[in-house]
């Protein structure tokens, strides 16, 4: 790598400038010294509230398929990743996460054989690999349900109104016994929610540890599920702290230790970029 | 019944004046007319954030045992109905159902022997009752789900930007694929929220109908889970367009039709009064 820059933008938190100027933050200087270079992206620039509409691929897919449906900003240079479709009914969607598992598979080549890679997040995934292709996946909107029920609901309350902070042993055991709880729930994590609540009410939970408990009852459920339909990951993809969490959860419920890869984004869009014979020796 | 009076107030909405004000709105003019009149109530009034503490009463309990523990206002002339905690670990609680179950058993004698009463609601109640005895219950947070889902998450946009309304026979049909998805779905409704966005994107589903889905999804997740745990409801009690909703979606999977009972919550208030000896020819 001959430089590295980051913005913590987004689709939902684009500069007033838009797609155009957030990219010229990034990208001008390295254009103004390289005005032949390609550029490459991947994730929500190219939904439809994006700058350029990319494709959905239908499963299964691999980096060729990919490669052969890039989007294009002509203008900038910039080629955009397509994203993903399953076959279920309706079928699942993925932008972004296709450039992960492409960069994972880079990263760590014996994924590439046969394997179940997950993508822990605001909408995780649970992606089955075989013979370097996407062939299927799901999704779990983990971390967007604990985000609305932490911030809007009832179960968010105890911990909002908590004088106290939680220390780290007590946060990891509240967030131990979810997992476990969840994960042993045969009917699903439905009628365990409101014991994050009643569990505060009967003095059986620090309410400063109670969202660590209803985070736990999420990746539980997420697990038992991911792991009935999926069998049991083979790597753990994206933010690291994240990952460890979901690392954590999977030791919880006896589950062999997992590795974590980093960096997974970018070596996605390399292979992308390389793939579609955008990488030259200039 | 003499007179009647409502105020749309709640412990979340209380006037200015505080749980006093709200009182004396309602009864002042009663009180003045029938100045030993007692009063009862039942509900988030008697929790800790309330006006006057009542108890959690241990499940097994009947109206006998909600009668013993009245919380009181004196000053008033005020009474408050005690809730109920389960056997589970952790416990569940209500507060004001254990009043409307008392008062379904008096609408309704032949659901005393055993039966299973069903509160749809923001935390929907599925009780067991036992020779007049609430033996066992279980909370589902589905309609808080729903709401905080609606207005805060990724599932509520395509509703909240369809420039259309939706006719009554597609909410009918999406709120109905979403019951039978959800009700089939052996792992739980976790892996298939999302379908509420992607149905959408695969125009399967009419953005301005998906929240009828996400409805249907919410509440036939419920159905699965609760009738495994309970069996078939015997009767629906509260809001009679909520509990109709709830037969709707229990017709949807083949079950049969069950009665709604409305004004369970008097009845039950008048019937705990009359234990408690607060019913005199005075």
């Amino acid at each position: 790598m001959l430089d590295a820059h980051a913005e913590p933008w987004g689709i939902m938190r684009l500069p007033a400038s838009g797609f155009v100027g957030a990219f010229d933050g990034v990208a001008a200087a390295w254009r103004a010294t390289h005005p032949h270079a390609q550029a490459i992206a991947c994730g929500m620039v190219g939904s439809a509230q994006g700058w350029v509409r990319a494709a959905y691929v239908p499963c299964p897919a691999g980096v060729d398929a990919l490669a052969e449906r890039l989007a294009a900003v002509p203008e900038r240079g910039l080629h955009v990743v397509p994203g993903l479709t399953s076959a279920a009914d309706p079928p699942d969607v993925m932008r972004g996460e296709e450039t992960q598992i492409v960069g994972a598979l880079a990263l760590r080549p014996a994924l590439s054989a046969a394997s179940c890679v997950v993508l822990p997040g605001t909408h995780s995934k649970w992606a089955r690999v075989v013979e370097s292709n996407v062939v299927d996946f799901a999704t779990f909107m983990t971390g967007e349900l604990f985000a609305v029920l932490r911030d809007h609901s009832l179960l968010g309350r105890p911990a909002r109104d908590a004088a106290t902070t939680v220390d780290t042993a007590t946060a990891d055991d509240a967030f131990a016994r979810g997992v476990r709880l969840a994960f042993d729930a045969a009917h699903g994590v439905a009628p365990l929610l409101f014991s994050a609540r009643t569990a505060v009410l009967a003095e059986r939970l620090d309410p400063a540890a109670s969202l660590h408990y209803l985070s736990g009852l999420l990746v539980g459920d997420e697990l038992r599920v991911g792991l009935a339909r999926y069998g049991a990951p083979d790597a753990l993809v994206g933010d690291p702290a994240l990952c460890e969490r979901y690392a954590t959860a999977l030791r919880t419920v006896d589950r062999p230790s997992v590795p974590v890869l980093d960096g997974a984004a970018p070596a996605g869009l390399w292979r992308v970029a390389e793939c579609a014979g955008l990488v030259t020796d200039a």
